[in-house]
């Protein structure tokens, strides 16, 4: 599998190192990568292996099989139907394109008329597999989320007190709390939905990482999952678990046993 | 994507009605149906539309794509390297089978060879997803779950105090505590294998359903899974999620829009 990476960020670095340096795709190798500092993307590439290509557009002619999105949402927007359309599939790590629900169901169907994959890996929260189950006849009834974070991790947040910045549904939290977008969709898509997922945020001193406490209920019984994330080496802000999970979705792209 | 079934008891039927008449599965039908009993197969197999093939060997020559097991340990040994080198991909319910680590290996070199995939679905238990991440890259530490049920599910067991009928790792866990062997089992091939996945086991007169409490640790964090599992529509013996995992794995196969 020819894989093509927009931005070499940290994340685009990380993935990287565990594709090209460290071999943890089976027959998968990062062959071009595509981003907007050419003298930066072109050491990259060759401390790498792989080919520079300044425009996502040529990116899109060249023969990968498979684009990673490690850049911001704007890309995602701007790129993704033509790669769909193009025959190749697109992970998508800014999922926070797909809060506009129209152009979440354009892309589906575009994979359906072009038989191209949209792969959405599960970023800092997890127990999807039971959400996806409980629903899959339709009987998945209610999901809540509750995330808890340092406060100095929240602009303007008390420093000595807990403090509830959000509670409402998603959809809301999706518009006025754009810092946990990412967790809001992924668990909407999985679940039921923005305008019935409940979303609450908290600055609590108490905590020195970042939690995220998902509830659901069905017809299946109960659900409760609790996420302490630690931080990526070299990079505080992002979840390590949300790389991680990058890594895992390519995995079972073509895994011969599937699990969950 | 036509789908052949091997047993048509309670679980069995759940499928045949969730996919047959309530079409769950898109663009997929279960047209064949086999098990010991004829005159039942043929009666089951006319209600459903779906053809009766008394032996599995018949079914393994017929033109369906798919095969899922629903019958016994037995019928996975005697028939997955089959099923699996004729081009059929193997759902398999009675994960049980392979606790046998040659065995699993060798389904996984005939899947290789012969181009099809084994299904395992997530059972009754979940979080499998942030199990498969956190491992990804090698660095999932511990991992344990914590069973309790009430004392009438577990024979023997007091009916009026907590009791730990079992505490070790998953691999002397199949071997002693058979009735737990499906969650043994999928939580020790997602995470970090049966030496070293720990399982608890407790007779609980506070509960009156079965619970899972999965607990685990690595550089990505910590997380801590509990599922309370309500049973099957009519059959008390299942967990109704154990089921709901079979049509999500199905619905999952060829997905459009992979998530987690």
């Amino acid at each position: 599998m020819k894989i093509g990476l927009i931005g070499y960020g940290n994340i685009g670095r990380f993935l990287l190192q565990s594709i090209n340096h460290n071999h943890l795709i089976k027959d998968g190798k990062i062959t071009a990568i595509s981003g907007r500092n050419p003298e930066l993307g072109q050491k990259i590439a060759d401390e790498y292996d792989a080919e520079y290509i300044q425009e996502v557009n040529q990116l899109i002619e060249s023969d990968v099989d498979l684009v990673i999105e490690a850049a911001t949402v704007e890309v995602v927007k701007k790129h993704a139907a033509a790669i769909l359309k193009s025959g190749k599939d697109f992970l998508v790590i800014s999922v926070g394109a797909l809060a506009d629900q129209s152009f979440y169901e354009q892309l589906h169907l575009i994979c359906e008329k072009f038989g191209t994959k949209l792969l959405l890996p599960s970023g800092a929260i997890g127990g999807l597999d039971i959400l996806k189950a409980a629903k899959s006849i339709g009987q998945l009834e209610t999901v809540s989320i509750t995330t808890r974070k340092p406060p100095k991790a929240l602009p303007g947040a008390p420093l000595d007190q807990e403090t509830v910045l959000f509670s409402g549904c998603a959809e809301d939290a999706i518009q006025k709390f754009p810092q946990n977008i990412n967790v809001s969709i992924i668990l909407s898509l999985a679940g039921i939905g923005p305008a019935k997922t409940a979303v609450t945020i908290i600055a609590d001193p108490k905590v020195d990482k970042n939690n995220h406490t998902i509830e659901a209920s069905g017809s299946f019984g109960k659900l409760s999952v609790k996420v302490e994330n630690d931080p990526m080496p070299e990079n505080p802000k992002t979840s390590y678990l949300a790389v991680l999970s990058v890594i895992s979705a390519l995995q079972s792209k073509d895994a011969l046993i599937q699990m969950g």
